[in-house]
């Protein structure tokens, strides 16, 4: 992997990460495909909306399908069907949240399946190891993310014990090889809850160890979004101009907006999936929900300055009659253009950034994004 | 509409119909998208796997979303973003299967919603007039459809009450024009339940009426397939070489193929995308259900011999981990498969009549399609 810092703009920051399965351009947003697909999307729609990078999940993965069946088909990217690059989370944020926890040791952390009840441990090395075998392009490290609020004791803690996990993490990453003769990285996370002394010393030991990219973890579990941003920048002050940054599970489109002003590179979230399986849809003028009675007889698109498939072909009207019914097509035209939304987006702002334009253009977004919804019934 | 018969091959009939929207090949499977949209599928995608027509349903449209907006973006054509053929079923068989039926009375049928418990009165000339508003290429005549078994008086004079409600519905057709200056045509239903004689005698009074295409109604409702075929076979002896015949809500690839070698042209069936949902997929050498633990490893295509998206890019043992994982992806990708499947099926069916060979065609593909799904591990 190789990223190249193309243009700044203040904090933000335009630039490429090339990988064995192609460019990413940066910022970028990264769909979620959890379980080996992004919810109602198929992937060539989500190339034709502009993705360049979907998110896998080890430890949905390595429970369902399993590791085997991946592995027979030469990894993740041809067991789902997608040419480009694959970033997959460590399964840390899973454990922690989906299964039965049974316990957090120096050794790593053992617990049931949320499927079945099977018990398993997930050490530094195994999920490393099983990384490998997903043969994602970017890789993540075994964290635990603590909830918010987090004891500032425990925060230290557990800060120093995923410190401790990225070292084995990079140490079993240099002891293996790519499955398939394609280069992976592997990406630290910063973690430290929003205790400023402590998301400074995790950034700094990271950074000591030198690894590929860093994430910044544990936000967006409910802190002010104040918080995360005063976070988010202490730690983008400290991480590598050289080394891309990822803010992990965010966010809506002002967090991201605020992010990229604080020099983060990229992004996941499963907002505009599930608020489109929800009828909320984004626009460039503020959110709608397409099951309000505003839209019964509107004939305009979702959002006219859209080129998507759905805002392209359909109407709101539509779009609203097939929530009412129970369409399952509903859920399919709603996701791609909310992917596409924040897709544009991301684009946007790289423009905005390349041309030294990132802050006039994000603060006439951002009134945009958060005026009255405009409801275009003629 | 113009019907055009172009090759025959012993009562199998390949032909051609020619509307305002286009040209539909037959014979023709149709689609099902009874809200105005084919479940899980996109009307492009639709238009990939070479679907000419898809049905739309007169009870669900008018009772949701309703005339109204339908009118608004230029019939249903516009409403859906669909821009070829569309047929709309009268609604009468949804008024006795799905609503509350409050009342068949001469002047027509008398009941409430199934979604708001709402009153309403479809009489034939109210569906004709409702169907002027939807903009169908092909409209359905309103039409008592039997429940199997029948008792014969009742059989009669239900087929003679649907009868005189095709006269009506013939008189409103042309006392009414195109709502959007696209020709429209008028199909009859021939009814008569399993009794060969009010078969025959449905079909001579309705022929003698020379609506400019004949739908068989009332089968698929439960009787042996044998007593289907026999009464198909009946009908289509007395209807006109010079117009389209077409068998309603039938079904399965075997019915559909005796029921060609009986004189038919166009099918209807939810079988293929309710199946689909429900993990099972046609293939050419018999059905398979996705959810089996066979398909685990098994990284060939659902059927090799299609060409469809989902068949060219996944494996089964993908789509089982799709359905396994409860990914709306599954739902898309089975949906776009059978459907391919239903379309290559007549397709195939037009082919083998042109070129005078169905019988030994047709008895082929039985017999592949009745043998043991072929498991594909290598």
């Amino acid at each position: 992997m190789e990223f190249r810092l193309e243009h700044t703009d203040g904090l933000a920051r335009a630039g490429s990460i090339m990988t064995h399965h192609g460019l990413i351009p940066t910022p970028i947003f990264m769909p979620v495909g959890t379980q080996g697909a992004v919810k109602a999307v198929e992937p060539r729609e989500l190339e034709e909306i502009g993705a360049r990078i979907i998110l896998g999940n080890t430890y949905h993965l390595y429970l369902r399908p399993g590791r085997d069946i991946i592995e027979r088909a030469g990894g993740l990217h041809g067991f789902i069907g997608w040419r480009r690059p694959i970033l997959t989370d460590s399964g840390g944020y899973q454990v922690f949240s989906l299964s039965d926890l049974r316990g957090i040791e120096e050794e790593g952390v053992t617990f049931k399946s949320h499927l079945d009840g099977s018990s398993h441990t997930f050490s530094p090395e195994r999920v490393v190891e099983i990384q490998r075998v997903l043969g994602s392009d970017i890789m993540m490290v075994l964290d635990e993310c603590n909830p918010y609020p987090c004891d500032e004791a425990y925060a230290f803690r557990s800060h120093a014990l995923t410190l401790r996990w990225a070292g084995r993490c990079q140490n079993r990453m240099a002891q293996t090889s790519p499955a398939y003769g394609a280069n992976q990285s592997l990406f630290a996370i910063v973690q430290g809850s929003t205790y400023p002394a402590i998301r400074e010393q995790s950034a700094r030991a990271l950074v000591a160890m030198d690894f590929e990219g860093y994430a910044i973890g544990g936000l967006s579990v409910g802190e002010p979004a104040e918080l995360m941003y005063m976070m988010t920048g202490l730690c983008t002050a400290i991480l590598p101009a050289s080394k891309p940054r990822y803010l992990m599970g965010v966010g809506t489109p002002e967090n991201i907006l605020e992010a990229i002003a604080r020099g983060v590179d990229m992004f996941d979230c499963v907002m505009p999936t599930r608020n489109g399986r929800n009828a909320v849809l984004f626009t460039r003028r503020g959110k709608l929900n397409m099951r309000n009675a505003v839209h019964t007889a509107d004939l305009g698109p979702v959002d006219p300055d859209c080129t998507c498939y759905t805002c392209r072909s359909f109407s709101r009207a539509y779009l609203r009659h097939l929530f009412k019914a129970g369409e399952i097509l509903a859920l399919q035209l709603a996701s791609i253009h909310n992917l596409a939304f924040y897709l544009w987006l991301v684009r946007s702002a790289r423009e905005a950034i390349a041309e030294r334009r990132f802050a006039a253009w994000k603060d006439s977004l951002l009134a945009a994004l958060a005026a009255e919804p405009v409801i275009s019934i003629p």
